[in-house]
This record gives C-alpha cells, sequence and structure tokens, in this order.
C-alpha cells in the first residue's frame, strides 16, 4: 500500500504516559485549526494546537485568501451590493451540486454576515475596493470579487448576482509572502496565541486513541519518528485538510485528479479522514472537486471555448473553476479557445493575474475558420459551424446557446487564432467526513462519533460537486469555530 | 435519520445464545451469495446463508441475465468470435474507468473462460446463438451479445469487438418469470443446496459481531422484528447488494441518481457497506452508476441524438448504457432523437425489446429542420447546424465527429421528428466495499478486516465508473467465489 500504516484506534487502557494533555486538541493549524482553537479557548477550553509541519498556516496561508461570504456583509454594503441569505443561498444551492447538504448551506448563508464581522473583529483587515474584471483573483489588495460566477449565466437568472469573494488586504502583493491567505492567517493565529492557545510542531497524526465507551480522547502522532501521545479531556478536532495528495485515495474516488493536484498542499494526505472512517466515521461526496483551468479569463471571455468535438459548451464569462469542471468532468479535459485577432490585441491591454499564458503565442493562426479548423485537427464543418451559429446571434450582442453577457459577445473575425488547453486543468478534492451544523463528526450510524470533531476541507462542507472561490477558506474557518465551541462544550 | 439504525458492531463476549452457528455465513442470497455458498461449502465449510427477503434470487433473479465475460469462451468459439483475456482487458479498462481497480480487471479477464465453464459445469444453460441486432436484451433466448459498445467508437478503436454478454438461455422468455435471471440463479441454488447449504429467510441484516481480537465473528439479524444472533466460526461474506435505495447514501454519493434507481431492488439499502464501514472498511468510486435511457436503440441508432444546446455528443450505435451515462452525467440529462421518417418507417420493421417508445408518437414532428428546431425550443441555426454538418459527412457514409459506424450513418432528410428524452434516465450503483482479489474486505489501514468478506453490488468491483451489461452478475458471481474460497480457508 503506497500510504500503508496503521490508522486503527488505539484505546486508552493502553497509554501508560501522556506527553500532552489539553481540554482540545486541534490536530492542523491552518484555517479551520486556528477558527477550532480560537473559539475553543473563549469556550474555556484549554488548547493544544498539533501541526505537522513547522510552523502555522497550512494550505489557508499560501492561499489567494478567498473567503465566501455574502447575504449582506459590511464590505458588500460598504461597496453597494445588495445581497440576502436568501439571495445567497439560491446561488449555492444551484452552483454547488448536485447533492448539497441543505441543513449546512441554509445555516452557511444565515450565519455569513456575522463569520465577516467575526473575522474583522480578530484583526483580519479588507479594503474597501471591488475588482470587477475577468481573472481568478484581483491584481492588487482588492477587497471583493465575484468569484463564483454568480454574474454569469445560468446562475445570473436564479439569484441576484452578488460578489461574495471576500479578501484579505494583501501586505505585500509583489512578493507573495504577505498575500491575502497570509492575511488571513496572521491576525488569527495572533489572536489564538493571545488566548493562550499552545501549539506543537512537526506532530504527524497516526491514530486517533478511544476509551472505553468509544469517546475519542487524544491522538497518536509522530515526532521525528518517535510515539508521541496527546491527551484530548473534551474532544479532537480534526482539521487537516483534504487528500489531494494522497495517491490510493484519489484513484479510488477522484480518479479524474490522478496527477494533477492544485491548489493544495504535499500535507493533504487525507490522514484525518482515515483515522476517523477507522471509527466508523461516515464520508459524503468524495468524488466532488474543485478543478482550475490554467488560462488567462481575460482572454477566454473574448473569445469561445470549443470541446475536442469543436462544440461551445460553457459560457466563456463564467467563473473559471467552473470552466475547469465543466472541462475536466463533462469534456474529456478537452478544450480549444478560438480567438480572433483584435480580440487578442485588446486582451493585451487589460489587467490579469494569470497573464502569462498572453507571453505565448497561439498554437494554430489562420486566416480562415475553415483554415484553423483542419489545422486543430477538427473533422470539417464542425468549427465553422459553431462560429457560424456564434457569430449569427452575436451580430445582435446576443448568446441565446449558452447565455454569455452581451458585454463579451462579439462576433469573432478573421484572422484568428487557437489556443490549445487540453490538459490545463488542476484541482483539489472536496469531499470528506460527513459533519452535522456543530462539526460533530457522525457516524455511519447517523450519530456523532463521541468526542471527534472536524471542519475545512477533511470534511464534505458546503460544496457538494460544484465549487466557487472562497468556499474552503470559507466553510474551513465557519466549521472551524463550530468544532472549537462544540469540543469545549462537550 | 432517514435510515437510523445502529450499525456499530456487537462484541462477541456480550452474546449468551447463538441462534444459528455455522463457519461461513453468508449474507444475501443472490449471485454474489450463491456463488460464495457454492465454494465455501466445496472448500469443507458449513454453510450458512441469510437472506432478507422470503427466497434466493435477490436482484440477479429479475435481471435480464447478462454475464460479462470473454477471453475466448467456449461460448464466444462456438460463434466465431475471436477474443483474448488481453483484448478483453484492453477493452475493460478503456470502457469501465477511469479510475478502474487496474489488478481486479486483469484478474478478472485471465479467470473470465474457466468461470464461464463453471457456471456450465453448475448447470447454467447458454444457448449458441448470436443476437447482433442494436438493443438492450435479446428478444428470444439468444446466448451471446455486445453488451457493453465494445464494437462502438470509441471502443472499437481500442480493442478488437468482441461480444461478451452472456445470457442463461430463458425457460420461459413469455411470461418472464423464467428469464435469463432466473435461469442463472435456478441452477446456482440447486448446487448449493445439493452441497449443504442451508439458507434462512426473512433474516435482515443488523450488525456485525467482532471478537476480542476484532475478527468478524457472527452477525446480527432481525427476523419478524426479534434479535437473532448467529455465529461464523470462519468469516462473514457480505452479498448484500447495491445502495440504489438508501435514499440518504445516494444524496451523500450519487446524488445524480436521487429520484431515479432503476435496475435494482428496494432490499439494496447499503446495509451490507454500512456494518462494515462501522469496523472501518475502506470504500471506493462510490459516486460510480450504472445508467440506462429508457429509449428504444433501434430508434436511436438510426437517428442523431443531441443535447440540450442541439449538439451531437455520442455516437448513436453505442451501448445504451453509455448513452444513459453520457446524458446524465455530462449533458445535464438532457437529449433529444432526431429522426427522419423514412427513418422512423425503417424502424418499426425492426425486432427489439424495448418498443415501446415506437407506440407513442414523436414529440414533435416538421416539414424542415429550422422548423423542428424552432418547436424544440432551440436557439435559431443550433440543429440546423448540428444536422448540416452529420448529413455533409454522412453523403459519405462517415461519421468523423462521433465515429457511428458507417453502417448506421446516411444523411438527415424531411419531413423529420423529434423525441424529447429529457430525465429519461435511471440506474443503480456501483460503488462500495473496496476488497481484493480474495474478496478480503479492506480496512482503511489497508490490511484485510479479518474475518470479512464481500462480493457483487456491495462492493466496488471491476467499473469505476463506466459499465457493460453483465458486469455485475459478472464479478459478483466471480468474487462471490473467491469470497466463498477465502472464507473457508480462513
Amino acid at each position: 500500500m503506497s500510504d500503508a500504516g496503521n490508522v486503527r484506534p488505539e484505546q486508552v487502557s493502553r497509554i501508560s504516559t501522556w506527553d500532552y494533555e489539553a481540554d482540545v486538541v486541534v490536530v492542523g493549524y491552518g484555517v479551520a485549526g486556528v477558527s477550532a482553537a480560537i473559539e475553543a479557548a473563549r469556550g474555556g477550553a484549554d488548547v493544544l494546537v498539533l501541526e505537522r509541519t513547522g510552523g502555522w498556516g497550512g494550505a489557508a496561508a499560501l492561499s489567494g485568501g478567498f473567503i465566501y461570504l455574502g447575504g449582506g456583509t459590511a464590505l458588500q454594503q460598504a461597496l453597494g451590493f445588495e445581497d440576502s441569505p436568501e439571495n445567497m443561498e439560491k446561488y449555492m444551492t444551484a452552483a454547488l451540486g448536485p447533492g448539497i447538504d441543505v441543513a449546512k448551506v441554509h445555516d452557511y448563508c444565515q450565519g455569513s454576515v456575522e463569520h465577516f464581522d467575526w473575522l474583522v473583529a480578530q484583526g483580519v483587515p479588507f479594503k474597501e475596493e471591488f475588482w470587477g474584471e475577468p481573472g481568478w483573483e484581483p491584481p492588487a489588495d482588492q477587497g471583493l470579487m465575484y468569484s463564483g460566477g454568480e454574474n454569469a449565466a445560468p446562475y445570473n437568472t436564479i439569484a441576484t448576482p452578488a460578489p461574495r469573494g471576500h479578501l484579505p488586504q494583501m501586505a505585500d502583493k509583489h512578493t507573495g509572502e504577505k498575500g491575502g491567505g497570509y492575511m488571513l492567517m496572521k491576525p488569527l493565529t495572533d489572536t489564538a496565541e493571545s488566548l493562550g492557545v499552545r501549539a506543537e510542531y512537526d506532530m504527524r497524526l497516526q491514530r486517533l486513541i478511544v476509551d472505553a465507551s468509544g469517546k475519542v480522547a487524544g491522538v497518536v502522532a509522530k515526532r521525528y519518528g518517535k510515539q508521541v501521545h496527546v491527551r484530548a479531556r473534551r474532544g479532537v478536532v480534526l482539521a487537516t485538510g483534504s487528500f489531494a495528495y494522497n495517491q490510493e485515495m484519489i484513484e479510488e474516488y477522484t480518479p479524474l485528479l490522478v496527477n494533477r493536484p492544485a491548489a493544495a498542499i504535499e500535507e493533504h494526505d487525507g490522514i484525518g479522514i482515515r483515522v476517523a472512517q477507522a471509527l466508523g466515521a461516515r464520508v459524503a461526496h468524495m468524488d466532488a472537486i474543485e478543478v482550475a483551468i490554467f488560462a488567462d479569463p481575460q482572454l477566454m471571455v473574448r473569445g469561445i471555448l470549443v470541446n475536442g468535438r469543436g462544440q461551445r459548451y460553457i459560457p466563456e464569462d463564467s467563473y473559471p473553476s467552473h470552466i475547469g469542471q465543466a472541462t475536466l468532468s463533462r469534456q474529456h479535459n478537452e478544450a480549444f479557445l478560438i480567438i480572433d485577432e483584435s480580440a487578442l490585441e485588446q486582451a493585451q491591454g487589460t489587467v490579469s493575474s494569470s497573464a502569462a499564458m498572453r507571453a505565448q503565442p497561439p498554437t494554430w493562426v489562420a486566416e480562415t475558420v475553415e483554415e484553423l479548423e483542419a489545422e486543430i485537427g477538427f473533422p470539417a464543418g464542425v468549427l465553422q459551424a459553431t462560429v457560424e451559429v456564434y457569430n449569427r446571434h452575436a451580430a445582435n450582442g446576443a448568446d441565446p446557446v449558452l447565455g454569455k453577457k452581451p458585454e463579451w459577445v462579439r462576433p469573432i473575425e478573421t484572422p484568428l487564432a487557437a489556443y490549445d488547453l487540453r490538459n490545463h486543468t488542476g484541482g483539489f478534492t472536496l469531499g470528506g467526513l460527513k459533519t452535522d451544523l456543530d462539526s460533530r463528526v457522525l457516524h455511519v450510524s447517523g450519530d456523532p462519533v463521541p468526542g471527534l470533531f472536524a471542519a475545512g476541507r477533511c470534511t464534505s462542507g458546503v460544496c457538494a460537486g460544484g465549487y466557487a472561490s472562497g468556499a474552503s477558506l470559507g466553510d474551513g474557518s465557519f466549521y472551524g469555530r463550530r468544532a472549537g465551541r462544540a469540543a469545549a462544550g462537550s
């Protein structure tokens, strides 16, 4: 087995000495872990965080920092965007399924405004500036952006579009060392420290420890090859991240992601999921994935995307991760961007966080669509028909086939070019432990596993299949807090 | 919880009296269960089968009876079809993934010829007649058929096409009471009985029983509301079927199948998976599904299938379940069959096992493609472009876009019609317990759960995502035998 290692629970009766003790033991010092630690400490618990790397941060600190929030947050209001919990829920229900955890999404939307205020209260800075260009991230320290295609078809017909990607203000955009993710994690870990939360580093989770009644009573960890026993008097919170880097789990649950992990860290080996499964914990949506497409939205939006048969399949002004998901999951990971010369030139003048693609020449250039079609290797007529139908409606500024917004609809002219975007995707896993609204890990019997809590990407959160940027830091921090509170109170 | 019920294991020490005892206890009397029972008995074990309904059969007895076998079976040879284990493996690898269990598929292909001979030796009858028309099943008692699109694109370019759907000869096609599935199960249960296998009916599995070492030592069942304890001296074989009828599991693992179970029985409630998960058993490919499209292949093959955007997406001569999967999983469950009047007339004269559709008039009829397009409600030009490109190549008898075989390629003429095939799919689940080649249930730690074996649709078998008709009875009987042998020897 590539990930061999016994994850069967240890019995308390077999532990002779405890190396560490705390009321609440949090495993993993990313956004879910720190949020749990803060709230557990505020709940009166003595808290110890175990982190397997040499420092706090996890995937969160390395990320862009998007937190998916809405329903009328102070930042949304300050920037003039209307939103409500109900409107947010409509979008999330449509975009993040099928199969979303209805209760969890409702709960998350209802609590979103308060959660934003909480983040601000912990010292997370948000700049009151909106970024409205197509792209993965803002180019600088803007605080709010559309991050889930809320303003693209079909979601703009289902709920009133509102930007919900909230970004902590970066301290140093250029070095990247103090990007949005860092600026989220720094104040949170400072807060935790000020509350007396202890942290031990280089501690790798091995197994859980259970008492005679079956309650989780601690963890076995490994530090520099030596076993360490940590007692949790009230509960253990798992916040260990996804399984994007566990090759075996990827093969068995999300084979589409084999050899293409992205936006994840190598520590995401699924250990938190496995130790809980060994106790009979339930998992959900293990096939769900976030998928990025490595391409420049400023280019995509100005052309048309076609699949391996030369057909359009998604509005090109969609949230790029929806393009990635549609491409990998439904189009055999094959995409081609068709774009004409004038659109290419126009894009050159725009700002993008992923402009590297433009520095590359297109894969093919041609004087006519027929010629381009032959160069790419499409059967005769396929791409011509696609462009013809697109242009027919584009002449009227409309895209009745896929609903791309009129501002981006313009006939494809000649000369034109194509970028080969086959195998240009990557992503991370969204499935994991099934938890309730108090972040209690549920047993396959339906009731909670006593003493065990979890949050973040080792759980199945608000996303069942779809994704919006910020959903991971969002539900990780939101249900991390719940986990901390519940563990402290148990 | 909709499926509330404690599935946590019971300790042997708490059982005061055993209601039944056997060396090997098999749970579920479908094809996996009976195959396990036979081989366990031949391995010298005293065998008891627990079945929750009032009689043997399971989903197998109600099915058409397809068993997916190849590599050069006696039946393939008698009917003049060449095949080899390597060729079969090429097809299965391409068609049943991504993410197939490579070792299992290889093993299954290598053992396939022997397994066919074994079925014959148990008395399962196969008529030496091939059925080559498009369809789900043969119209009568023919014994061999293409059942996985082996002769359709893209698989016909990857491996040499060979029919592998082996069908037990029906005794009474008309009443349906002695169909292919019955004729598979009857000789197998007769064999089991002749070997001294005992069976107890109306026994619903509740939980497993484990001894102090963690070995599975029996099961708790319920009979007419009363708890029954069954001791298994050597091992327990789970053969309880899929989770197609467990609403909660469907929502959490395969939301695309919500409210559309098909080709499954209500007893398929996932209990075997859950009792094993409670012991820390590993699961795999929980999102994988078989999908049927409720439409007549004889009609589909003579027209073109388009998605909700009016685009073709699959060769219409594909195995119908591949059409179903592509439609549900990749086309938002939207399909329309476009067919012209002369093709409709031609189809009327053919034989089909699903001809009910023809008795219905098409949803729309029109004099021109443009008119049909408007009637369906497609944006102007979309369907016209699709038909134009199709006809352009069909004039030369080719389909370079999707690779439909020349024999079915003919230009779409006028007048023409369309059938609305939206929401015309249903299916069952393919994911389940991860087992090794000896059908031992694997723990999330990687090693087997002592004393626990499983086969059939409560396991993740040879299918990871794709499907071929007969794969379920195929791997169910194949790995059922392995489970029986391994349990008897443990």
